[in-house]
């Protein structure tokens, strides 16, 4: 996809996921997005054939920075499972900090997709859930993690974290991204009952 | 406020809530609502003044369901830390499930208040933030709870849990919303690791 993307494309594909992002898929008019770009609504056509190409383009970059930075940091020689649930979780509030308006498309956006694009939107969020499960499944089979834990809630509790906070994380407040995945880190690790019930 | 309402403002905030929840409040318009309705768009301005008014009113809505059934949760004489805690997040999916669009505006549609209207949704979301936060310090100082837990987390971690499930959760799905709160309490309560740290 990427070798067909004209600068002026690669522009408007950034004002939209911002306006996307900002006020919702659904109140981000062609005539919006136009505005934002100094054109006229009927050049826009030039570039893309309908509103909800971009809408498209912006799941499949959120997808990719969350995929991408995952596999990041969990290549090379595997550490213990504890280690790679800390990376991946860093790695996932990296993508939030970095690329807000992406992950926002790709967390909640993605619903407002019509059909193929929806269907191809949940198969990537699935892609993307599939490896966080993996993460705790193979920590219980290594031993790291305990032997009846709920892999599908220990992964969702994973994903709640790092995707709640997308909603409010701001790179200009006090904690770092990584500063923040090490304190849910901590939560999701440990749990917070004094001794092992 | 409650005792001001008409029927047909009752109405029309039901409408309200349920489109701002499905397609988002900018891109539900007065004309959107009136059609829900079968009235004339200027027919809701003898029961409103602006649409704002019904997103504050949703926003109300939510921050009454949450805190209400946190209340009702907790009353009485108090069980252990633990406990609490479970009944807490029975009480927080609960209104997930049956409040599904009322809780959508409370947890983000309230960013599109203007003030002096966005400082009250703020001090609604900040009241039951706090409330949640006081199980964690209470379960600390009451020793439930890990003396050296990160009280901001563990509570991040729990709004985390419930208000993330607003976004997945379907009451038609294969887990009633006791279940999903059960299963995101065993991981918060004990986490994942095989033992303590």
């Amino acid at each position: 996809m990427s070798t067909q993307r004209t600068p002026r494309r690669i522009e408007l594909e950034a004002v939209a996921r911002r306006l996307f992002a900002a006020r919702g898929y659904h109140a981000t008019s062609m005539e919006d997005l136009a505005q934002a770009l100094g054109m006229r609504r009927g050049s826009l056509y030039t570039h893309i054939s309908a509103k909800e190409e971009l809408l498209l383009a912006t799941v499949e970059r959120g997808a990719d920075a969350f995929q991408s930075a995952l596999a990041e940091a969990l290549e090379g020689a595997p550490p213990s499972a504890p280690t790679r649930l800390s990376r991946a979780l860093r790695a996932h509030l990296g993508v939030v900090a970095a690329e807000p308006d992406a992950a926002a498309c790709f967390l909640w956006e993605w619903r407002h997709l019509g059909e193929p694009d929806r269907s191809r939107a949940i198969e990537l969020r699935d892609g993307y859930e599939r490896r966080v499960r993996e993460l705790f499944a193979v920590g219980v089979a290594e031993g790291a993690f305990r032997a009846d834990l709920d892999v599908t809630f220990a992964s969702m509790s994973f994903l709640s974290m790092g995707n709640w906070a997308a909603t409010w994380y701001r790179p200009d407040g006090p904690l770092s991204p990584d500063e923040v995945a090490d304190r849910f880190y901590s939560v999701l690790l440990a749990g917070v009952a004094a001794s092992s019930p």
